[in-house]
């Protein structure tokens, strides 16, 4: 260690040194295995696509495989596959690929369960991405955008200038405050309170008199405290009147009441951005989030059946047989292969007569899907650009609607633009996907135009999901709490004889379309490994 | 109030809350004038363009205008004249408009006060934006790009897959951790230390009881602690291993050492995102920052003479007199007019005979301009992106270099890409300024490639500057301190008979185009108002 002052070490701090190597390490390569390199963010497992000298060395070519579903994940597992040269056909249920991944445009039609059919209006060159929207970049997702040629721009998740709109929360309800604003009161306070303990030095914490000092020269900074440690408000904070040219130097506002600013809770709203998940910075394909399956789709001609509603899997030791119906004449249609990728959500497929063992369907019935949805705003005008100076981002509130999201494209030069009306979960998506569509948009509107008065001026038109009401889906992803991670969990991830479900909900990222990706290549490697292994141990049924 | 609970209230609670007007208040333009809603980013003046009207009325058409520089000020000024049909002439000493904006693109060349030339070799397709780079939401740049056309993306100010690397800082040296990782552990370090003492009520601040658990609440989600308020490491600073599909839950690291990142000085960078200036979201034009310039230029047809080296400011009771070189054949020439913008940089201004006051000639060569400068390197593989994840944002070092900045467009998709290899300010400037252009490389290359060790491998060439050795600049930006402003500025900001001086230097945001923009309209204002009064009060000199 290169601190010469006398120190206090903990026991903590003794494993925490001890576990990794001190001193320097020149050697990058020698860092990368030693896990020091803050940026080894290593996959528990490389992945190899499969190869065609694979099949052709072990005498294994003409393998049929069956994939039930067209989202990220089945056609992900058809685009590795016939890397290899695997013959495979995929059935969707729907006209479209990609699931969930759906950007909904002018003319895009959709009936919920037990609702009427809705048509959305958008201009052409607006959209809604109606289910993912944004993506981090530590996932897969981006790996599988530069290969298949996707181009990316950022998704603005995280703006200063964004509001935080409270109801019954104190003196700071019904008033629009933005973020940047919010965030500096809170760490102005909060690094006051600590450097004046600090200074006290009545820490029970293993830090020498340097370490404190640097602790309160942290704080200060932190908290853009004066020289005295006192928070007095900041030009972080924003400004009242904005320094320009000449003599305007601007001024700068005081700052919020503390006790105000901790009733209002709005501050318990920061935290949302640190989520590995969504730090910045985050991505979307250009031109809509559906890029990503068309990508895919164009990878796989001739592959894919549409229309295809699944209604038998079957499978004897000898291979799989999937009964389907064709929507468009109500034929009933079957095809037969070697293996199947099962890529139906859970609550879709527990409706679906197939050969699992009595756990696996147990398994599968007892899994919660997330009630979620979503409605977009088409406006005449991008109001929250030319007055508010809102550029991308969203603004989040406690009210029903949880949150506004500004559209990351089209900055400035776009006249028109959509929006992001509600994005809520649990009760409030409950509530929302039990209106009718104008029931849903006059609520959206009403609670929206508090925080933007500009709406009703404004609005075009609207288009809304509610993804636990779509036929195909009946839920926005997988749901596992910690007693179905240990019961249904592991025996979801067991391939069923010749059938390997896939899918967001066999992973550790629900809800984020790496976790289909992921879900795809383990799936790709389990069979490819089968198939080269078959005829030495035969693949069992239950 | 609406908290039942009895509350301690302080002097400064009584002062903030006394100075908000309390209770609901439903009225957004009420609220707006009142200052209450946190968006309101007034101006101190709302800025009028000059009408063509204003002058017909008066009978003033046919005022001629001369300009001295086509920067941002320059331009931006001439364009807004022009709006009211005032003949105006730009002076500009180079062969391109922009001034300091500008963009370095294969072929630029650049020869520094006693250098070499230099001439770029980036790929068609790549650039260095060699001066300002970003532009915040709340700038006037923000309003022109709108108004001229100038389509803007985002400028990825701010990536927690960024890295920090600091030197002789303990034993944290000579290891590139991610930004986040750093916050991450800032955050749950400092939230465990105050929720502890916050538990005691030992806090010397008037909070109640509720606000006592509100802020320990806050400070559980801000440091990602465990239910007994301890930090423990949080997958917030990422992964060992991270989370995929099947079985593979990931494996969060545990966390720094505390005093050891005390040490390391890296939480002290943190607050650089915080400023005002600086938060997200930031942008940039697309295709190069001079898409500004180029987009005032084309509004400017027939009104700049270029190549044309200002020599004489000489003015009278009934005009100005500018005596300038044409460089190309180094003739003398002189153009009259009624009044003189000069956006000269004061370093250069300083050197021009001029009719000034002695007061202003005392005050334009007492103030001191930056020291600063960039190198660009062009690689021939985004490695920062294929390798380590990296999408745009800028890493930030105690090393020389100061800061990597990683390019915010062309992700993925493009093969090749240009970073910025430094970019520092006062003694580093100077040392970098100092050195040739090949030891600038060489130095940048050696410190980069302690973070990225591809460096060497990938780098194809090389482009840099430093502002202080630029002629027609001498340095990035006017620095003023307290003193300079109290005794110098408001000097500068005042006219000189008919001549205006106009520039970031004449600003509250100096360095950042917006201070050229402001700037530039309250000239134009000034000037508009003293034609519409002429010949009631003449104009003087000195």
């Amino acid at each position: 260690m290169e601190n010469n002052q006398s120190k206090v070490i903990t026991r903590r701090d003794f494993l925490n040194y001890a576990g990794k190597v001190g001193g320097t390490v020149a050697v990058w390569g020698a860092m990368e295995s030693l896990g020091l390199l803050g940026h080894s963010l290593a996959s528990a497992e490389e992945f190899q696509a499969p190869k065609k000298s694979d099949l052709t060395m072990a005498n294994k070519n003409g393998k049929k495989i069956i994939i039930l579903g067209a989202g990220i994940a089945g056609m992900t597992a058809a685009y590795e596959l016939r890397k290899a040269g695997y013959d495979c056909t995929i059935l969707e249920a729907r006209d479209r690929t990609g699931g969930r991944n759906w950007t909904v445009r002018g003319g895009t039609t959709e009936t919920e369960i037990g609702g009427v059919k809705q048509t959305a209006k958008f201009d052409k060159g607006l959209y809604m991405n109606a289910g993912p929207a944004r993506i981090p970049q530590h996932h897969i997702t981006i790996d599988y955008c530069r290969e298949l040629g996707v181009e990316l721009e950022v998704f603005a998740n995280s703006n200063e200038f964004t509001y935080y709109y409270q109801e019954n929360a104190g003196p700071l309800s019904n008033t629009k405050i933005r973020k940047g604003t919010i965030k500096t009161d809170a760490r102005g306070y909060v690094s006051e309170l600590l450097a004046k303990v600090a200074d006290k030095a009545s820490l029970d914490a293993p830090l020498s008199k340097d370490d404190i000092d640097r602790l309160r020269d942290y704080l200060k900074r932190e908290g853009g405290l004066s020289s005295d440690f006192t928070y007095h408000g900041s030009n972080r904070r924003g400004y009242k009147i904005l320094p320009g040219g000449g003599l305007q130097p601007g001024e700068v506002d005081t700052p919020y009441n503390f006790s105000q600013l901790l009733q209002s809770g709005m501050m318990n709203n920061i935290s949302g951005d640190y989520s590995f998940q969504q730090q910045p910075m985050m991505f979307q394909p250009v031109g809509g989030i559906d890029q990503i399956p068309k990508a895919l789709e164009k990878q796989l001609p001739g592959v894919i059946t549409f229309g295809a509603e699944v209604q038998e899997i079957r499978q004897s030791s000898d291979g799989v047989r999937i009964v389907y119906q064709t929507k468009a004449n109500g034929n009933t249609k079957e095809i037969t292969g070697d293996y199947c990728i099962c890529t139906i959500p859970l609550p879709v497929l527990k409706n679906i007569p197939a050969d699992f063992t009595e756990p696996m369907k147990n398994a599968i019935k007892n899994i919660h899907y997330a009630e979620t949805g979503k409605i977009a705003f088409q406006f005449k005008n991008r109001f929250w650009e030319n007055e508010e100076r809102i550029l991308g981002g969203i603004t989040t509130t406690n009210m029903d609607i949880a949150q506004i999201w500004y559209p990351s494209s089209g900055y400035l030069t776009q006249q028109k633009g959509v929006l992001i009306g509600y994005y809520n979960f649990g009760e409030n998506a409950v509530k929302y996907g039990n209106l009718s569509l104008s029931q849903r948009e006059a609520l959206a509107l009403e609670q929206g135009a508090k925080i933007h008065p500009q709406y009703k001026k404004e609005v075009e038109n609207s288009f809304s999901v509610a993804w636990h009401k779509i036929q195909y889906n009946q839920g926005g992803w997988a749901e596992y709490t910690e007693s179905d991670l240990k019961n249904y969990y592991p025996i979801l991830n067991e391939p069923q004889g010749r059938i390997h479900l896939a899918g967001e909900h066999l992973s550790y990222l629900t809800g984020w379309m790496a976790g289909a990706f992921e879900s795809a290549r383990i799936v790709v490697s389990r069979i490819h490994k089968e198939v080269l292994k078959e005829g030495k141990s035969p693949a069992t049924v239950g």
